[in-house]
């Protein structure tokens, strides 16, 4: 399979803050927010491999500023790894407040798989970095899996050579 | 504070897949699953804390079972840690299949902080686990806030004692 | 078919009440209500009988309270009795007051058909009450049917042995 | 106040069945279908008093027949009587199959109660029925009423002379 | 095919605006309305034609009254003219206001396309206006249609009679 | 007020087609499409504005091509012509089909309002086109908004200078 840079599988979704949309406290509720950014990671990663995707992990989301009712919210995602049969997107979040302007910024990483149409997984496009912050993100990518495999019991930490070097940098 | 267990916290929510809820493969939708499982955990966290709770991160969600349209999907949560204002909270997932009747788990890690009115954060009661699963949730719970403290760039990999030993048992 | 007790068909779900649910006075709206009601109602009916079900009646819903926005509603789904292909199924609702924190309860109950592929009635396994409270709602889930049965016009009142009783406690 | 006759708080509500208000059967969901009758009684109910109303009591729903995706249904709801502070109105449900274009009909009963900004009960004016069904509905909504409060243990069956006269005509 | 009349095409149906349904000023959010719009104009078109319709195009929406929190919208919709597969219809929209009890009114107009299992437009029958109005509508209609059709630069002014007699009344 | 680019209020959002977006047919419903072009539309001409805005037109929208299940749909909203306290937005629609992966566009053009806290319109900037497609644009806006004023009987044909000169090209 041919390999594909991130900025081919770019996916740009803007939002507003509507009262359907929102908890108690007028802000934003969370299982909105985490399924805009689920929509923009799988259309992204459908860009990456033109094949059904499915949700294999929320990797980390952090809601560090409350997003409030009218605010638009914009969601840019990009392939940042691609293993065999999964893929790792990074979802940066953009928030305009309605109230000051002011522009605030956030990080969700997902991973998805490609699925045939019974669901089970198939190959991806490797996938290949350009810019510095891409190259970045994709060496971060293996750490995460790792630690990911770690926490799942699927892999020793004597084995994560990636992550161990975060603990004892050489 | 009065210090309170984890089972006055304990929130049981159960849905039935339907169309509206399902992607192209008429499974459940990765979006929905993460709203359902934020309402779960955001309800135990109200009940340890008695106010308004909102998220704070998801730090861990696995699909590793894809959940198809007509199933039963059971969501037990329990807060498995109190810090000064936030709470991690753990949402056990178990699909009843409409197909087989075979039934699996899953499990989901979300963290919820208490606010006022204003959204400001305020202090919650202590969490003082009480089985050994208790326990041992309360005692990797550190292990996770360390890490992901040290990924946000706030700790640094040296201070986390407990994390270290993950990779160091003695 | 095996007899199986009202415990075995049991479903708890738990709803917070967001903006999204509720009516003009920003309280609960009534059709909410109702479709919660209406899939703890069917997750338990499922629970008995292992097949798809359908809704049949509402047989009764009383609203006494408000219910408010932050509000928590826990409903509490049995099976209460089990005619051929039909199952009265009792919903005991309970609000948790965001505001006074006070408790109140409440009572719905509905009427399921269990029906295979095409939409048919089929046979559900009989239904045998262990507990006291289990063994009078048995009870009246006769006396309910036959006013059913009377109001439709398919029993005359004569045959209501059971209602009758109501009216002239010997 | 003045009376009003039950035409005068007339509500007719078209809607067709999408795939979003399906079960798993492809047929319209039970809570769908309460909460398309909910707003069309609410309405008839608003137009009686010209106030903000909300439901009572779900008094009486059967579901004969399948709704499928793609009928259109139609709701005709009208005040059939008014009490102090509450009313009943009777919702006729009609279904055009898209299937065999053949048309069913259905009835349910919702009781509403009017209020103020602050949710207390206000008084509504009296209802005068003009047609003989008018009359009819306006009479058995006596009935209904009585067998209620009975079973809310609010009246004593003796009392209920409307109902009595049910299983004992003259 | 037999011609039919506008009135067998007409559809009512009435909403109440939740909160669910506003925008951040607590209105009815345009998207809403066209969305209510829309199933309106196509159960009217169903009724016309006895087909699956679906949107073809928006011809004319405008909103002149914002449409507040609690008020009742009424759509009543009436096909205005049938071409060979297609169908213009006209939506009569009138808002009560809940807070002063004022009626407003304000017109759609939407084209909805009869097709068939695969999605292939199918022939409608003719419309023959009866009353004045209907006349006039339907007459009207001819010339939104030129007119769409040179904006869409399928056809060319000069060919369009009907709509130059409104820049050039004889 | 300052002038301002059709680029600085660009909004791109992407969205895919899930079953509960669908009508009978499998196809995304008209109502679904209005609302995400409603809402891209929105999104720019607050960003040309700073103001919330509310729809007050939709002057066209053509549905060509039938948008299926699994499609991705991306919408490009510019803002086109600035008028007192009017905008109105051209929204570009592309499909890349799930099935053949064929790319299909169409266009819709709807008009949105600034308003204040209370809903009374306000004043926007102006807007200056830079690009020769935004200049069209920019040109055809005035046409069709004469073209809109002669149908709600608001301006004379004869005053709509822009408009006769489509029908008399000189």
């Amino acid at each position: 399979m041919k390999a594909k840079s991130p900025s081919e599988s770019r996916c740009i979704k803007t939002e507003i803050v509507l009262p359907n949309d929102t908890n108690t406290l007028n802000n934003l509720r969370g299982g909105k927010l985490l399924h805009w950014i689920d929509i923009a990671g799988a259309i992204a990663c459908h860009r990456h491999c033109g094949r059904v995707v499915v949700t294999a992990a929320v990797n980390n989301v952090a809601f560090e500023h409350p997003i409030r009712l009218g605010d638009i919210v914009t969601f840019e995602a990009e392939v940042s790894r691609a293993f065999s049969t999964s893929m790792e997107v990074i979802i940066d979040v953009s928030i305009e407040s309605a109230k000051d302007r002011e522009t605030m910024t956030n990080t969700a990483i997902y991973t998805f798989v490609a699925v045939d149409q019974l669901g089970n997984p198939i190959e991806v496009p490797p996938l290949e970095p350009e810019t510095d912050k891409q190259k970045e993100r994709y060496k971060a990518a293996l750490r995460r899996r790792q630690l990911s495999l770690i926490i799942a019991g699927k892999m020793k930490p004597d084995e994560a050579t990636e992550l161990k070097a975060l603990f004892f940098p050489k």
